[in-house]
């Protein structure tokens, strides 16, 4: 199974990456890599890996996406750049897919220009993994930023879409889905939530979901639910909004912890304790950012992931390219999209 | 100064609220009452309280709204309910502000139709504060459910009475205000967004206020900003993702602290810590959304709500009937709408 990896555009540059890889090819005897930069610095930094050099092979590219890089330059002058040529892996079958931590936008456009959307799909979308009380211990939720708007029929499509993720990637036979709202009552929500309501559940029984109807904010990290839906405007609004209140959180604690003799010594009690919820809501752990509804698995890290955080988001897109999600993903839309079709067909013929 | 208190229709009953109405009228001497619901229980409880008798007015009324209410029911049989005799105490201005535990949606329903709304204003907004690493302790977030639409014209009034509110409930000279998206760029963002963000510098000066630009979920509670401004879809869930999450890493800290002897042990010794950190994220402590826009001050308590939550309600409605917040709010809007009214106007000369 090959990854293609793209070393360059991460804040920590690609000494991080290349370490991410390390810690990957350390734990799974089944992954191979090509990894996109400059050619002399990768093999400088592979060389220093020792076992890597064997399971790796680079792409030279010279160009970097900046993360100040608008969208719309990079789509004019990408080619050359590390994420090009890593989506050129991915696009031309040799990798089966790609991890990024450039540039989130430069990313998702490139990735629509080379890779192309699914047909049936008409916006791609990011799933993000957010923690939670489910046994899997994270909730997906979709679009977490790839479009700030997103109709009825999109919403439709991101349901099929990260139920599909997560029972590709989490092996959940039948995920609950459940679309963001103001309120759970059915005449709340702007028109295209009401709308996506009565849309989705006709859906749910041949796509083998849940719809658990409208979930609001604090249901995000709740065991009612294992994938969340809504437009990206949203969703990432949520997700930075959660991250924010968990570092605060996380911050204060710290303090606390720190202000007395007495509660260092304590601290020190509860290290083992502390530990383990720190790893349990660790983002680094829940790294990855997937693209879905395009030909191809492309999977983004944080900019600012660690080898930790590198290295997660190499094993996610190795699960789910270990899964045959693409194909799977690919099916299901294309179903959905012939059953509408019988739908509306059939609607029309009665109409005529 | 006067509080008009609907004492029923939150989840914990008028018990509750009349124990919150005690704790206020304990610390704070210079406080009445008007006080709605049944008599006889109302007399029953109030009794019960010592001195409170002396200083609380009672309004009978025996309609609740509850929980369940839809808005546009309560708009038609609504009257002889004690939200709604509550707020006519504000109107005939035998009360300054006014406070409730009951449903939201009712209750701003019911306040736009009998306190109408402030010339200028279209609509009217929902602030709560949020904990924040400002010395002031909380940021003001709005609008967190009043509607979920909002222009750029509502944008800016939001920022304008945002402004406002910061500025006579916490003593800010010159709050900043920001406005929530989904990056920092100019170029991101809905339509209407791009639009607010050159429409509210041009009133930031005039009406005493710092414009610092776009802010993102994670800015919520940090320091570079005091007034978040966005529309109610989005900030209703914002508020309601970091109270959830804010909850989980709670309850997994609980978790965490009772898994062995040893770290029971630790959380005695850190107990004085840990209290303090829960008092500073206490959601009691910045009980009270306020519904800014209209021709009265009212304040909605959370439903749940106990005796300390219902006092940090009222102390907030005293505190901006103390401040003559309402008066000061109008004519900011009132100022504000005269300046836009010369701004079309001159460029209506330009034009003919």
């Amino acid at each position: 199974m090959v990854i293609s990896v793209d070393a360059m555009g991460g804040d920590r540059g690609p000494a991080t990456v290349i370490a991410g890889m390390a810690e990957s090819a350390g734990r799974n005897p089944d992954i191979r890599f090509i990894v996109h930069g400059p050619q002399a610095e990768l093999e400088r930094l592979i060389a220093r890996r020792g076992d890597l050099a064997r399971r790796c092979d680079i792409r030279d590219a010279a160009g970097v996406v900046t993360m100040d890089d608008k969208p719309s330059q990079v789509l004019r002058k990408g080619e050359g750049t590390s994420m090009w040529s890593a989506l050129e892996s991915v696009r031309r079958g040799e990798a089966t897919a790609t991890v990024s931590c450039g540039n989130t936008g430069a990313l998702m456009a490139l990735s629509m220009l080379r890779l192309r959307k699914l047909p049936g799909v008409n916006r791609p979308a990011i799933a993000c993994l957010w923690p939670s009380r489910n046994p899997q211990g994270f909730n997906v939720m979709l679009d977490v930023g790839a479009d700030i708007r997103a109709d009825a029929q999109d919403l439709l499509t991101y349901a099929l879409m990260g139920a599909s993720y997560a029972r590709n990637g989490f092996g959940l036979e039948r995920p609950r889905v459940g679309l963001l709202n103001v309120g759970t009552e059915e005449h709340k929500g702007r028109p295209e939530l009401k709308q996506a309501h009565e849309l989705i559940p006709t859906t749910a029984q041949a796509a083998n979901f849940d719809y658990v109807g409208f979930v609001e904010g604090g249901d995000l990290p709740s065991a009612r639910v294992d994938v969340i839906v809504t437009d990206g405007f949203t969703g990432n609004v949520a997700l930075k909004t959660g991250e924010g209140t968990a570092k605060l959180v996380g911050e204060l604690l710290k303090e606390a912890f720190g202000k007395s003799v007495m509660s260092r010594f304590a601290a020190l009690l509860a290290m083992g304790s502390l530990k383990r919820l720190q790893k349990r809501i660790d983002p680094r752990r829940v790294n990855g950012g997937v693209f879905l509804g395009l030909n191809g698995t492309v999977v983004k890290s944080h900019g600012s992931a660690d080898a930790t955080g590198v290295s997660a988001a190499i094993k996610l897109a190795f699960r789910l390219a270990q899964s045959g999600f693409q194909d799977r993903l690919a099916a299901r839309v294309a179903q959905s999209v012939a059953a509408a079709g019988q739908i509306n067909g059939s609607k029309e013929s009665e109409a005529s």
